[in-house]
């Protein structure tokens, strides 16, 4: 075991996007499990755009963490020493330690996974926060009509790649939107959907309306900004939309250029009798069984697939966070530490 | 019976405001009844908001009608001739014959209203179309936590009055949004709802603080534009929000001046979990029946109260139109025929 305990910890509040300055590295002593505690070591730390949202001057309705806290999240751990009779030395473990090698726990945060039945990293991604998100949303707020259109945003991502999938699990004619050739080859080829449209091409407003012949019945949204508002001509009558994520805002709070949509908004909910709803992760916690079951069946018979980028090394969660806002990532990015 | 059938006609497409002079006073023979047919003299014509929306230029969605093409709307009517087994000369009926004296339908358009039940005039308001768009928003779409904070804006008006009250039949703390200290002054005594803000106050924004300590559960809008962007900020946690109506918006629709709002609405969603809608009165038709007895109900044992203004004389329904949209009008307007 090693004598000291990495972690990342937020340094300054970012203006607009996080840059390296923001984060400190600083090492501090592992913790001793007393009676009834696990002390676990990270092996995988999940790496995820909300995480901006937790810094500061964000696009956050929620408390930023404190300057000198560990940046949180989920991670994957293994236990190296326990006091508590639940947990065995060896065993696997989600954790909510974040950007930190080594955590304690009492237990009463850590679910156990099993490393045989699938590969660990996916407890993070497809089986894990990313995939539920993606199910709960898909599956629990819209209700597409037969043959509809059904349209996810950042569809490339972790949570909208599932999100499109079971959306053509479900029949539907699924468009997905992303940025740049190499995922729209990602979106059509690999994950079949219908149609793949490339929001950063010259070309972007005609790819649309090309994909879009027949507007939009139901939208996964995770973007907002400047692509939500492409969208909302395209809302047919009784369209549903869930708003998953709003990444493109998440760095401007203040964000406000251009003129303003909101009453083109108000309109369309008038005329066009739209639903527009957000949804809590939390208060659907207890269909994870339900879920898990069904989305390891998925992804056992290759009906959902993800990807996932791995980071080697602890030293580099910073520079791989920031790399998530400049769109070049594809599918759930993960740390893998050594 | 009069020789000529005097009708209002669009003239011109409003920029803006409507004005005088976007409508022309037309005088057609009155029709003759064939087999199966009925003709029928207006005695109430009801003069509403949305009718800006049929007059083009507007802030909707909706095809407007033609230049000289009659105003639509719904009338009340006595049967003058009939060819229709149907109808008798002498009933009672609400058509949608629009601002003309005489109209002529072949009954599958008339519904017989009994004038011994109510105010022939109830027809066109409370036991109308405005009160059962109140009814529907209120009860279909909007399931309020016991005690919390229900909203409604142009709560004087006539969909609005109505919706407020129901509210407070359910057990809700009401809160009234609307123009001048007699709307007030008529929300706070005369329909008892727990607060009311004057939006035309210079003190308005302090006003809205202290009548919303805990934000906002639940909203009825029936204005859009500046009034919405102000509500935002207390828009609770799991806010259920109905748009039944967008008056502010009506008449100008490249309305868009100040920031763009839109994100912060995006954010609310992702962060408040809010859900907002529209809802088709059409879709809810069948409902008219239970709505009739429980509203008819709540009018006969005084508690729902409404108020109707009338404007004598056919020659005066424009410049009663008109003067919807300064604010000054209180309830629903119907202009009553010689």
């Amino acid at each position: 075991m090693k004598a000291l305990n990495r972690q990342i910890v937020l340094a300054a509040r970012p203006n607009g996007h996080a840059r390296p300055s923001d984060f400190e590295f600083v090492e501090r002593p592992i913790p001793v499990p007393g009676d009834g505690e696990v002390l676990f070591r990270n092996l995988l730390i999940s790496v995820d755009p909300y995480q901006r949202n937790l810094m500061g001057n964000a696009s956050t309705e929620l408390p930023p963490i404190d300057i000198g806290q560990t940046m949180p999240g989920p991670t994957v751990a293994v236990v190296e020493r326990s006091g508590n009779p639940e947990f065995a030395v060896g065993d696997h473990v989600v954790s909510w330690s974040g950007w930190r090698e080594y955590g304690l726990s009492d237990g009463s945060d850590l679910m156990k996974v099993d490393p045989e039945a699938a590969p660990l990293s996916t407890a993070l991604g497809v089986l894990g926060h990313t995939g539920l998100t993606a199910w709960i949303g898909t599956t629990r707020f819209l209700d597409p009509k037969p043959g509809g259109t059904f349209v996810v945003t950042a569809a490339a991502g972790s949570v909208g790649s599932v999100a499109a999938q079971i959306a053509k699990l479900r029949g539907h004619r699924v468009v997905g939107i992303a940025g740049g050739p190499e995922k729209v080859r990602y979106l059509k080829e690999e994950l079949g959907l219908d149609e793949a449209v490339d929001y950063k091409a010259p070309d972007f407003a005609e790819q649309l309306a090309r994909a879009l012949p027949d507007g939009i019945d139901t939208l996964f949204e995770n973007v907002g900004g400047r692509l939500f508002e492409a969208l909302m001509p395209y809302f047919n009558m009784k369209a549903q939309i869930v708003i998953c994520g709003t990444i493109a805002q998440y760095a401007f709070p203040g964000a406000s250029d251009g003129p303003n949509r909101l009453p083109e908004l108000l309109k369309a909910f008038l005329y066009r009798f739209i639903v527009i709803r957000g949804f809590s992760l939390t208060d659907h916690f207890d269909a994870y069984p339900e879920f898990a079951v069904e989305m390891r069946s998925w992804v056992s018979q290759d009906r959902i697939r993800y990807r996932e980028e791995f980071v080697d090394g602890f030293e580099n969660i910073p520079g791989a966070f920031l790399r998530l806002f400049d769109g070049s990532n594809t599918g759930k990015l993960i740390a893998r530490l050594g």
